[in-house]
């Protein structure tokens, strides 16, 4: 589907506006960014871009988008003329999907035409705070999980179609290793797995005959599901008799999966019997209604559990089922010149940051696997070797600090540049890579999934002066 | 979109295990429900139906879906044939969008070909869940206005693209008034509203200026946004500045919209003002991250708000963003007989009601607009004046009664015979007044936001006792 009319009422109604009152071709700049993480934590895992980029290259109002526009009886012609000929113009600086970001950074800084940029805002802010809340939560996932995979689940319980497919890819950046949306697994070249519901075996007059029906058509795929009628004492040992006449064929079994009961105290039976009946390496599958909390209670207990399935608490993070990413201009053109914009707030803290900025990470130039803060800059600001900064959180007191021993890694990039893209990393995998890369290099502490410390986000002095000015020149 | 492939992969290795093991044109039928509703209400208001039908209506696989099943090396080839040839011949009925539906109740129906309906489960449980989880939310926020109009006003929050254009739409089922999605209002005929953002505001030298711009274009449509600084310092007085420069020239503006602070004592300030300068009929509208409790506190407290836009917290239903329904194998063909089947479960409550049924609402015979109970019956039951029936909530101990003096209206509709559809309504606002005059129906205990009360479902004996019946001969 075409995604140009996605977009709240308001900016068409600004944006025919700006065309009414100033120079159709005034630039602008806005910034994405989030304040708070979701379930507390102390960062996003960004992602979205890939679509983003697509929306935005490929942006133009079709005449029937325009015949609707013109319907409303609302819109000037000119206006409506001018969205005919509109196309993407602008450039886009963003953080690559994978990327842990802090509370304040711009994750994306869009710039072009006044009205165009406006009227992306919507559609650019859908994408980018869905798939990094899920991105997010599949890394709270599966950053519990010692490593065992944990399969994405959730088609059914999300929110529509779209949420589905691009939940999946998210789900996947976050750590997740195979989704069972076969959409989202051929779209972006993901493992599709799973392999039965209930319904098989309630297709078959009893559970020993489904099952011995799929191992026949699939002999080195055998994952049974063990709970439809009792797990202990029907599930678990009919898996077994079929395990015993795969193996007799020249087959090695792949496991049970439990989607129901006690899981803890079923698998722990279920891995006892498995083991006493000579498939030690028959994996155990656990599915129902899980997540990082009830997955790492699971383990600490020491249930014998190797893989996860994980639906809805997963594809619609639903502890904390929405990303506030914001869209704020930070910088306008003015007679060919630019010009820093803030959006003043009485809560300090809703300050935005002005101008067109560079986010640095630093890394410890005696341990350069080790980043010790990060530092939001002017985009022309040299970085040397000694940064004079203030604490981005407006909640510390002693927030003045010279960083010095860095070496420091510039996040955002040019994507696309007056329309045209430059290449971005695409592969699903090669994401979750980079974002584990990136993960491993933050402090333990950052990402604690109860009560993380804050990760140490600074402004640079010239960034945070020329805030300040603007606060001083709005109260004025 | 296509959405033939977003559907689990397990879906299509049990139809390719149903393809080799199974007659290939064995019927097969599946229930929709759900057991608990989200919020802990006592109903969900259905919809998603619409989108179902055009799915399963267009249902079939291109060349490209079967080349990528094929690269799977999962399927057997004729199975992929199969595939290529199926097409929709489903059968659907279902409760009309707008109903309010309890647990146990199947939502939809639909029968066909195993194959055909297992495949079809992802994606019909998706559009479900999710339409009828944000028409159920807009009910419960659009509740407790008294009649003042809501807004949709989530796109950017939303958890992708469909999810705002899809939820927008159910929005509107379930109460709203408007959106601002501007591509959802195209598509389902829906009244698109909004103004202005502070984007607007920061884009001229000051907010007098931006008003005056604002107002210059769109004279009758002066809905001001006036928290961009202060807003009983400078927006309202500006706000005024402009109301009356406007009504001078022959226009009466709209009014006000405040997005941040605390809105109960701005809306009061403002009004107070507003009614001094002599602009009584200038709305005050409310917009920052409400839901229904928040609402009824400040319509308590007496905050004199005319309106209301609700982003996130409606499009995503934060405080309960998954509903759970599922799809369960009622009754399967065999030898040209259907047989009733059930899910055995250890938890008596999920244990599911076999067989083809329908579903009653009874009135008050001597008040037929009230609705005193729902009963699921056998499709084949005849309903005369007195049913005798069982509490379809396992946990009451009393359950047996007689129903008489009642009315009895089927809520499910044959909506799809073997690929054809039935005319169903699809404008958005005569769902929305369905829903408005099925949910006058309701006792006004089951409305309640907090501690609502059960509204009494029967099962029939009949169906009562064949669902034993089949939890008999499972556990012989």
């Amino acid at each position: 589907m075409k995604h140009e009319l996605l977009t709240d009422m308001y900016e068409f109604s600004m944006a025919n506006g700006y065309y009414q009152t100033l120079p159709h071709d005034k630039q602008a700049r806005f910034d994405v960014f989030y304040r708070k993480a979701p379930d507390d934590g102390s960062f996003v895992i960004s992602a979205g871009l890939m679509q983003v980029i697509d929306e935005v290259k490929n942006w133009h109002f079709s005449t029937d988008d325009i015949a609707y526009l013109r319907s409303l009886n609302h819109f000037s012609d000119d206006f409506l003329f001018y969205l005919t000929a509109a196309h993407n113009r602008c450039s886009i600086k963003a953080i690559p999907e994978g990327t842990p970001v802090f509370p304040q950074e711009p994750i994306l800084s869009i710039s072009g035409p006044l009205i165009d940029v406006q009227l992306l805002e919507t559609l650019i802010l859908n994408i980018i705070n869905h798939q990094s809340l899920i991105a997010t939560k599949a890394w709270q996932i599966t950053s519990v999980t010692g490593g065992r995979p944990v399969m994405e689940f959730g088609a059914r319980r999300a929110q529509g179609p779209d949420a589905a497919i691009y939940g999946a890819r998210a789900a996947i950046i976050g750590g997740c290793s195979s989704t069972s949306n076969v959409l989202a697994a051929k779209l972006f070249n993901l493992p599709a797995v799973g392999t039965m519901a209930h319904a098989w075996i309630e297709s078959f007059p009893d559970e020993l005959t489904a099952f011995r029906a799929w191992a026949k058509i699939y002999p080195d795929n055998a994952a049974l599901l063990v709970d439809t009628y009792d797990v202990v004492n029907s599930g678990v040992p009919n898996a077994i008799k079929v395990f015993k006449e795969l193996r007799a064929a020249g087959h090695e079994p792949v496991g049970i999966r439990i989607d129901s009961g006690d899981i803890a105290q079923l698998a722990t039976k279920a891995r006892k019997m498995m083991d006493e009946a000579g498939f030690t390496n028959a994996k155990i599958t656990a599915s129902n209604a899980l997540d990082a909390h009830i997955i790492k209670s699971l383990l600490d207990e020491g249930a014998p559990l190797d893989n996860f399935g994980i639906g809805e608490r997963l594809i619609t993070s639903s502890s904390s089922p929405v990303l506030s990413g914001v869209y704020k201009m930070s910088a306008l053109e003015n007679d060919g010149k630019w010009v820093p914009k803030i959006k003043i707030s009485n809560s300090r803290e809703k300050i935005t940051l002005p101008g067109n900025k560079q986010v640095y990470r630093l890394y410890d130039k005696h341990d350069p696997q080790h980043a010790v803060a990060d530092v939001i800059a002017l985009a022309d600001e040299q970085i040397g070797t000694e940064i004079a900064a203030i604490n981005a959180d407006v909640h510390v007191t002693w927030n003045k600090v010279i960083l010095t021993d860095f070496i420091a890694k510039p996040l955002l990039k040019q994507v696309l540049t007056l329309g045209k893209a430059a290449p971005i990393e695409t592969d699903t995998f090669a994401i979750q890579h980079f974002a584990q890369t990136e993960l491993a290099q933050l402090p333990a502490a950052a990402k604690r999934l109860l009560n993380p410390d804050r990760f140490p986000v600074y402004l640079t002095k010239r960034l945070a002066d020329l805030q300040q000015k603007l606060v001083d020149e709005a109260q004025k």
